[in-house]
């Protein structure tokens, strides 16, 4: 069991949360970038978004989490979130940590976790930020930072103030109220701004009408929306926002929802926040207080029943839920309740990113397919992003390799678990084909571990690529080491649950891609080879010194994935271009030795394979053009082989290289 | 026989020129906008295209013409370009009338059908422009007017001083080579510039020796190429390339090619030029000069012989034809040559304009293809055109239609042709219709006449609408008045005869279009029809007033043409674009007053039906979304009769508009 962190949410409390362990759960999940929900309009604020799903009548839910406290933590919960992403919440919150560096660069930092929210996992995103005892300019600083990273919405609160004694400061941030005044003064319009209320008061205001006296004001000096403190019983939020409605407020008001997920996160919750749990509650959960899992049961079934009754009122819009950054007893009230909407159409065969500069984002590169997140971080600095054509992104120059942040370059998987699955001990090249191999292969190793991940995929094989299974696995056993790949498609419907992508009554088209390092010896032979198949296959070869071999035209860009819909310009997400590919070659080569050969000793054999093989092989890639026809090119490495297999190559060996 | 003008080519001579007719030929031929050639590059300059082909021993011809007297010509002599550009010539050039105004806005100035070949034919074009008794500020303004047009090349020539007692002024323009080095130095390298050399020396030059040290001056001070003086012998040019050589001119040399064309425009020449005529000739036409066939015979016979022994010289890398504004001659002897390079195969579904600032352009509104001189002349002013994406291109303004010029809004056709075709008396609407539909047909009407062009296509029925007969015929005799439409297309090679396009090796698509004027009692019915297609059919209707009734999600723009190439992104030339439909609108509806109404009285019946439709009748344009389905436009139509058949529609009527 692990322990959540005490700052739940944003509500109120003299009490020093830093006690509290705040871990994440350990995933064995995929952290498959999820793709949000089809959004006709990237440039929309949040508060148009949440007016449409109103006019609509279409419910919408949010979900809370807090910023990790360490590294790995960070990792596994931006897993998280591609993984809670996928059901499509409007947006996702980040509570402010004062005592954590909440506005740092730190991985951990608030700022860091809300900005990766946005730019990796392309989730609307609000921050939260608390101005008890801060200056101005820090505010204004952390504010103009968050919208630099292309955050858009900020929760504005109080906060705890530090010490029992506690004055108001003339001119001072006293209020939330003040947060929501300066962030329209200094940034007008910007920021849409979300306030908290409180259904049963705020624990230190003087009375309950007092406290929705506050509510107004904050909301009148320019919030958004307000989302509640939790609360246990739905006739308590309906007669709050029926208060609310009575003295002029009249912006969304969103319930706080809770779920019960332990005995002692409750009673904790409950010392932190000064709540009464009811004794409906406590009669339940007091004798089963050692079953943990008896005691989540109820809390989903109990949140259910609650939130039926909230949706059934009329008075509410979306649900927000205190996540607790755990996933399984939200995702659950979520499933019973309908609104988990994973959808499996996608805008685009990639994550879109939300940042706002990255709106007209519609093509990419295919090499970065397996490493969505190390491609926004390296092109984070761009000015413009290319909107239909590659063509017209202007020599992209791409972020420096050395740059990377932890979540880009590391491996989810402890160096125990990679060891298990890439071999303690390597004995030649043909060590690392089996791994390959059986990773294209799912089987077990000699040591009896199932290779999950590669440096070039960290999980496990796609299921758009298990159609290929068959022919990769037969390749990558004679050393053709694949690391990206897609099947060709002659227009098959958007709706496809495997290939399909965009709105509904298109086509998709691919053509077929093959990426893969092989030694020169098989590059000479191959070169040979593809004599044979001007123009229908377009390549580039290149070895980690940028000795680079290709045929394509003019160094243009080939679209290898690409859409038809109705009433709309034809969308060509993916394409092979040959400029970035010599970006992404330093970044392939890299792998190798950062997150496999730097897993052995110094000098040792092992490392020593891997060194040879990142010094000497080639990174190719293919496109067959003939998308139509099936794929040429298996025939192609086939061709390869019969020749390698054939007496006189021997004696041309390396003529060409 | 119609004859020539006197200043053929650049050539030199004191006769006033003035005294021979230049009316062209009249033209019953197509003036469909011809294609150019496959252009890798629309970037490259003359020079480099040229380096190009010589290196890869690729002949190439080129085309001489002269700005024809009157508007009428000049309509003529732009449907030649039309039709001689489909042969691939390298480039054509104009050359410079000094009596004729040759730098004004005038339709058959030199500056203007320059101009229009570049513009309007995609031809790379080179403008005469000739010194002698200019002053320099008169010369830069020519030029100047000349790059702002879109000219990059110029033939710098001396031009024939006035009167008698010409002497040389200093620090004017005496000399061809001042007027190389005043471009060169006033312009840098912006113009390819083209000098003129005389085989046989220039009539006013002291000695044949003299001569060529003048064109190596020329060369010198900064020519690109030379073009000859024309000449009957291959070994008058052969001697002239290897003296050139001797001196040091090392730039291409072209030999200027005069096919004989009739006994007269010979001996014309002769006297002009100074030339003479080898007594082998003179042998063979004195007998037959009374026989134009003949002698037109022979003078293709005699320079498709010459042209044979200088190509297989090994000195001409291309060859450039004096062609008196005529095109049967030249044509044939190119064809004998193998030169005549009608290529099927088109770079785009439209014909590419040269103009350097338009060198980008890849997609148009579908709305002008049969009108594509008008959208170019109305898109001139764009700063910016559209590259890959119609939405790139930002809320584009289309040139006033009251601008127009002759070349865009007139009719070929003379009032009494059209009068034949469309009726001298109109009955009632049914009369319309039945002029629609035999223009679909291609059968006569009741005056046995056939109708070859309506005022929206100045042309028959394309190839490809002739994939579409029998429906058209059947909704224009109902009164659905077609204007324009293609058929779906799935998938066909880029190579294919009648809707291929792009380089080999490619897969075009279509979505099935139709647009037309129709009624609205039939647009009440076709809108309830529509409900049942959503959002299988894109629709957009509108009447002269502008009521806009569509379907089309957020205003976007609908690819309705497309290619796939090895190598390359999506190609996606044509789209149904809602914002330049509404200028389209006003161009449409104003075709049914200029080009057919005001061939009537004022106030005649005629007059007043198409009155009446131009104010009561509907533009609906409908595009098929599902392209790899048999198109559903024609049974929206069908539907749309049988519900106007059906009873209760009556009752109805009028109800939506």
């Amino acid at each position: 069991m692990v322990n959540q962190r005490a700052d739940i949410g944003w509500q109120s409390s003299k009490s020093d949360s830093s006690g509290a362990s705040n871990s994440g759960e350990s995933s064995k999940e995929s952290s498959r970038c999820s793709t949000p929900v089809l959004d006709a309009d990237r440039t929309d604020r949040l508060r148009d978004k949440m007016k449409r799903r109103i006019e609509s009548g279409d419910h919408w839910f949010s979900l809370e989490f807090f910023p990790p406290r360490t590294t790995s933590g960070a990792v596994n919960l931006i897993s998280r979130f591609d993984r809670m992403g996928s059901g499509g919440p409007l947006f996702i919150d980040i509570t402010w940590h004062p005592a954590g560096d909440p506005g740092s660069d730190k991985e951990t930092s608030s700022m860091m976790i809300a900005s990766t929210a946005v730019n990796y996992c392309g989730l609307e995103s609000v921050l939260h930020l608390t101005c008890c005892n801060q200056t101005k300019e820090k505010i204004t600083a952390h504010l103009n930072k968050a919208k630099r990273l292309g955050l858009k919405n900020i929760m504005a609160l109080r906060g705890d103030p530090i010490g029992e004694d506690w004055v108001e400061e003339d001119g001072g941030f006293n209020y939330a109220t003040d947060l929501v005044k300066h962030i329209r003064c200094e940034f007008d319009d910007y920021f849409d701004i979300c306030v908290a209320g409180y259904p049963t008061g705020h624990p230190e205001a003087e009375s309950y009408e007092d406290d929705l006296r506050h509510l107004k004001e904050k909301v009148d000096a320019g919030a958004h929306f307000i989302v509640t403190q939790l609360f246990f019983r739905a006739e308590t939020f309906l007669k709050f926002v029926k208060d609310c409605r009575a003295i002029g407020i009249t912006c969304p008001i969103l319930p706080g929802i809770f779920p019960i997920q332990g005995y002692h996160s409750l009673r904790q919750l409950v010392k932190l926040s000064k709540l009464e749990v009811p004794e409906e509650i406590t009669q339940v959960i007091e004798p089963i207080k050692d079953n943990d899992a008896a005691i989540r049961n109820y809390g989903i079934q109990q949140a259910v029943e609650m939130c039926k009754v909230l949706l059934a009122s009329g008075e509410v819009p979306g649900l927000h839920f205190y996540t607790l950054n755990r996933e399984v007893a939200t995702m659950e009230v979520l499933r019973q309740l309908g609104l988990w909407a994973e959808d499996p159409r996608r805008p685009l065969p990639w994550a879109i990113s939300a940042h706002p500069k990255r709106k007209e984002e519609d093509v990419r590169p295919i090499f970065w397919a397996s490493r969505p997140k190390s491609y926004i971080y390296r092109t984070q600095d761009w000015d413009d992003f290319p909107n239909g054509r590659w063509g017209n992104s202007s020599s992209p120059a791409f972020g420096e390799l050395t740059d990377y942040y932890l979540f880009y370059l590391k491996s989810k998987s402890p160096k125990e678990a990679l060891l298990q699955m890439w071999g303690e001990e390597l004995m030649s090249e043909e060590s690392v084909y089996e791994v390959f191999t059986n990773y294209i292969t799912g089987d077990t190793n000699r040591n009896g571990h199932k290779v999950m991940c590669l440096p070039w995929n960290d999980d496990p094989l796609a299921p758009e690529t298990n159609l290929l299974k068959d022919e990769l696995e037969k390749v990558n056993r004679r050393g053709v080491l694949t690391i990206n790949s897609q099947p060709n498609i002659n227009g098959k419907a958007s709706s496809d649950p495997i290939v399909g992508w965009g709105p509904a009554g298109g086509y998709v088209f691919q053509k077929a891609y093959l990426e893969f390092f092989t030694s020169s010896e098989n590059v000479t032979a191959l070169l040979q080879v593809l004599k044979k198949y001007e123009p229908r296959v377009n390549y580039h070869i290149v070895n980690v010194q940028g000795r680079n071999i290709t045929n394509a035209p003019d160094m243009q860009p080939n679209a290898v994935t690409w859409g038809i819909f109705p009433g709309r310009e034809i969308v060509q997400p993916t394409v092979v271009d040959p400029v970035s590919f010599m970006y992404w070659k330093d970044e392939a080569f890299a792998l190798w030795i950062e997150q496999w050969a730097k897993l052995y000793e110094d000098e040792s054999p092992s490392r020593m394979i891997i060194q040879y093989i990142h010094d000497n092989y080639f990174l190719v890639n293919l496109v067959d053009n003939d998308f139509p026809l099936d794929s040429c090119l298996w025939q192609v490495i086939e061709d390869m082989f019969v020749l390698l297999d054939s007496p006189q190559v021997t004696q041309d060996e390396g003529s060409e290289l």
